[in-house]
């Protein structure tokens, strides 16, 4: 039997430690093709490069997988793998493993889950997985076994074509993390303070920070599930209509 | 009574003829900010800027209306807008007018339609305007009226918190408007085709480019309301879980 074709991608650039320790895994499962970015994309939502040119190159990198390296966004690296490295369409596509969470608002801002969102538009099962450790050098070891069975029960169980899986793991060590939930996506958001500074000419610029602000206790929220040391995956999908106001719309908005 | 505060921006850039016919309609409506991208960010989808910095000027173009120009995403412009230059909140936030529909899948690459969708996570009532035709010197003039009344009924029935409108306009004289359709996102996708070329030092770079491929001939759907000379509103959010898969996932994701 043809092992399952796997296209390996994420935000955070093709030599982050998430993405090889990724790469490790998905070469014990099947064949491994990795089309990720040359440079940290994090943050960069589901942007495409419309007005500027892609550059694409194969890399040499330890392992038995195939690696290139894209100027471009986390999806700008799948479309340009599935028309351009690709042969056949793969059996999934994973991206990650991010440095830090995605979990409630940020599967909108990030690069790693838009890279998976891609892919379910272009009717692939995909999934993100993120560690809950912003650090370069986090400790991705202690999620390898929840990752080997997450990905392989997604390819023993298809999916319905439109949704990937959002999976976030707590930092924790293994024997800690308590299982796994199926939840939404909780109602937080980053309550934005830019920081205000002069520059050296007498300018002033700004640098984005925030805090993170969880509205959500829900039981079924992925917040909640992570709070309480389990691995989240929410299913997600790229339909954004609010189907249950469409009626109510149709009442208000007459003009 | 105080004139409600509307905040204004775009992806097309802050001189773009689509946000300026935005502002001079806006300004017929109340008290108007624009806060826009010094130049074009389309297909930047979400994207915010979290690795650089971000400059903020008052420039000073014809109108009542406050301009500021920002180098940053549509996105990073709703969050420094709300942050650093309104006072108090808006009661409305409104982008575009986009050169280019935004209907369907669209929804999630563009940059005018995630200003909106941001206000939506800000808790703030938004409406995304796109009128199809992607051309500088398309005629804006036609969709004055309609997008008048759109964003007064939008003022004087609130929507849920959270709940945003992608409003696209056909590429039609005035007369030729049927009317408007409240839908759903049409299921469609662009199929990606990369134009390959080769640079004067003959290494090879690669343009995205693509067709529209529209799988969806729904009565409901976005993209049949258009071709049938309707103005198309989708109510649009920010949660992307898929909630009916939900239950199927817990029964078949044990790991």
């Amino acid at each position: 039997m043809q092992k399952p074709l796997i296209l390996v991608t994420n935000d955070d650039g093709i030599t982050a430690p998430g993405i090889r320790k990724l790469t490790e895994i998905m070469n014990s499962i099947g064949e491994v093709v990795v089309v990720a970015p040359n440079s940290p994309q994090s943050g960069k939502g589901h942007a495409i490069t419309i007005n500027s040119t892609l550059s694409l190159e194969e890399i040499f990198l330890d392992g038995p997988q195939r690696d290139f390296s894209c100027n471009g966004t986390p999806v700008d690296c799948v479309k340009i793998a599935l028309d351009k490295v690709l042969t056949r369409k793969p059996d999934l596509v994973v991206s990650g493993i991010n440095h830090g969470a995605n979990s409630s608002i940020n599967v909108i801002y990030s690069g790693t889950m838009s890279a998976a969102v891609e892919a379910g538009v272009e009717g692939l099962p995909a999934i993100g997985f993120s560690l809950c450790d912003f650090a370069y050098e986090a400790d991705f070891s202690q999620a390898e076994e929840f990752i080997k069975k997450i990905t392989l029960n997604a390819l023993n169980n298809p999916m319905p074509k439109g949704i990937v899986l959002n999976v976030n793991i707590p930092k924790l060590n293994k024997e800690e993390i308590k299982g796994i939930k199926i939840c939404r996506q909780a109602n937080a958001k980053w309550e934005e303070s830019f920081d205000e500074r002069i520059n050296p000419h007498g300018k002033k610029y700004y640098w984005l920070t925030g805090y993170f602000n969880n509205m959500d206790e829900g039981d079924d929220a992925d917040e909640t599930a992570l709070a309480n040391g389990f691995i989240s995956i929410v299913p997600v999908k790229f339909d954004l209509t609010a189907h249950e106001y469409i009626k109510d719309l149709e009442k208000t908005m007459v003009i």
